[in-house]
């Protein structure tokens, strides 16, 4: 089985790492200014919901940096039998919480060269994120643009928190730029302190507990934003990744939003399509955490529906509390070769030279069975 | 077949049939002050997404008062056959959006006046609904218990827009004075402008058409703080209602909220059962807006998956622009009695004595068939 990990975090042991890729002003901010926490506590607006447990596992404890690499390398990759794992940073994220735009931006640039500098080189199966910082959308542009056709960067990374839904046109200048370099628009669960707006319905919850089952409210928002204000009209090449956002709330929403476009459709002229063709044909969603219903068919009625043997891909949100074991992942038959492989090849143009190594694993694994 | 509707609106051709239920200084608040529109209109914090063909059915308009109801008798009640209508009031919902906690609760029990009074002796199908503004819990418990033991109202109903998730202890009260009374907590969609928070995550959608597509949001979040705030744990007679907030997010929702709580359920030890287990004995739903997705078999896999035969209801949502045709509900076979009649008969305990008469339906229809 060839296997794409669409989530795998590369962190920090302190966010002093930056410190050589912060550039004049901003890396005395860093040193001088404000913190949340002890020296290694990077800057930004913490979300009000405490994971009791802290967010990351219990297992995992990295005690240098140069442990960040070695337990996923020893604990991840090589026993999972990971062929290609994309980074996706960790607190980087959260510079879409800072009022400042520039901090923000000068914060997650230091990130980006930090990761294509020390993570890339030490393992070929890594790519890269470039997390932007998406408040100014013009800074994240330049940054977009600045790394586009590294060969290893293969999508644009946002946090799912944010000031407003991304479908506005305010945000339109990011999608440009990730059209001109051919780059996917990610969005990833973070970023829900600071300057973003509640990313729950109706006000806040009390609990973790509850906010984490609620975590994929700001997504729906997006991906009916997106397709809803045609930024997949405007931006025809574009692809969309929702990354640990949940899956199974997307073909309820999907068919709730093609009932609303076939009632409505006067008032968004723009859209030619149902909704639901917008999403299958732009829009990527990742399995962690993927539902587990007591009755396997009950999801698998509702994976169909989201047509999701071509819009599903593995992620493993490593090295999370809640990381899905792969064996736990039970999928209709014939479809691991897409999932686990092959769809996030084919979205993330960047790894396209890869389908051949996996379509060979898959045919492979047919004549084994 | 018993068809009892659970939702159809005896709305107003003008707010003023409320002067004379409204008492004292609240009459010349209403008659002298501030208003959203010429005479007639009701005082409330419109939404800020405005439906662009109007909310109501195009092919029902009533030219006066009386007109409300017949064209209900005319239009709805006999022709589909029902049996039993739930009256929703219709703007009254929108008191909670005022910030004014004694003039909203004003307008809310002139409404239940003006219902109990105008309304129920036109019709024996009618059974009304106590309308509250949740925004003084205490003084919405006054009101129910001040109507609660009248044998033609069903339930206490508030809009799902509110200032905060309603599992909060600050909404508490209310759910004492449904216990003492037995009648069910019921939250309509509605209630989104005014003092109520954002009722979408991450900030406003643009188009009414996306607002539309999410207006189950404020139900989910709802949902899950009844569930994890312990609500039912501590009023363990208390049913809730969930009134035309969509039916298909519910098990996704579920399956989340099941392994939050296995994993975290040390920081929510008063829940002692999985939080699907309080779902499927205390929360009803009702049917309209019911997904239609293009397969019927995958609606009907998450119907399982919500055990919808016994927590599914019917609803009209008359005279609203996207009122479900009855003959336009496909479901699994044998679901037809409990979801059109006695899911309601049991969950409304002042309908508990229709219940003979609806088996007698249902006996008599496995007959015919």
């Amino acid at each position: 089985m060839y296997i794409v990990d669409c989530d795998c975090h590369n962190d920090w042991h302190s966010a002093d790492v930056l410190l050589p890729y912060l550039e004049g002003w901003w890396r005395e901010c860093y040193l001088r200014g404000e913190h949340t926490g002890p020296r290694g506590a990077f800057p930004h607006g913490h979300r009000a919901w405490f994971h009791p447990e802290d967010f990351r596992r219990a297992d995992i404890k990295p005690t240098c940096e140069e442990e960040e690499y070695t337990l996923m390398r020893d604990k991840h990759l090589n026993p999972n039998n990971i062929d290609v794992a994309i980074l996706t940073g960790e607190e980087a994220l959260e510079t879409s919480t800072l009022a400042n735009p520039h901090y923000a931006m000068a914060l997650a640039k230091a990130n980006n060269d930090w990761m294509v500098n020390e993570w890339l080189p030490k393992d070929e199966r890594f790519y890269g994120s470039i997390i932007v910082a998406p408040q100014d959308p013009e800074l994240a542009a330049q940054e977009i643009r600045r790394l586009g056709d590294h060969p290893r960067l293969v999508q644009v990374l946002v946090s799912h928190g944010s000031t407003m839904p991304y479908g506005d046109p305010f945000y339109h200048p990011i999608y440009r730029a990730c059209e001109e370099v051919g780059l996917p628009f990610s969005i990833h669960l973070g970023g829900n302190g600071g300057i973003n707006t509640m990313p729950f319905a109706n006000g806040s919850p009390r609990y973790f507990t509850e906010a984490h089952a609620l975590f994929s409210q700001p997504a729906q928002t997006h991906l009916v934003s997106m397709i809803v204000n045609g930024v997949f009209e405007k931006f025809p090449t574009l692809k969309m990744v929702v990354i640990e956002c949940g899956v199974s709330w997307v073909p309820p929403l999907l068919w709730r939003l093609d009932a609303e476009w076939r009632a409505l459709r006067k008032e968004v002229p723009w859209l030619k399509h149902l909704p639901s063709e917008y999403c299958f044909e732009h829009v990527r969603f990742t399995t962690q955490p993927l539902e587990q219903p007591s009755k396997i068919e009950h999801l698998w009625a509702v994976l169909e529906a989201m047509q999701a043997k071509d819009t599903l891909m593995f992620a493993s949100d490593y090295p999370h509390w809640d990381q899905d074991e792969i064996s736990a992942i039970r999928l209709p038959e014939g479809w691991t070769p897409n999932v686990f492989g092959l769809n996030a090849l084919k979205v993330y143009k960047r790894l396209s030279h890869l389908i051949p190594a996996a379509e060979a694993a898959a045919t492979a694994n047919v004549g084994a069975v």
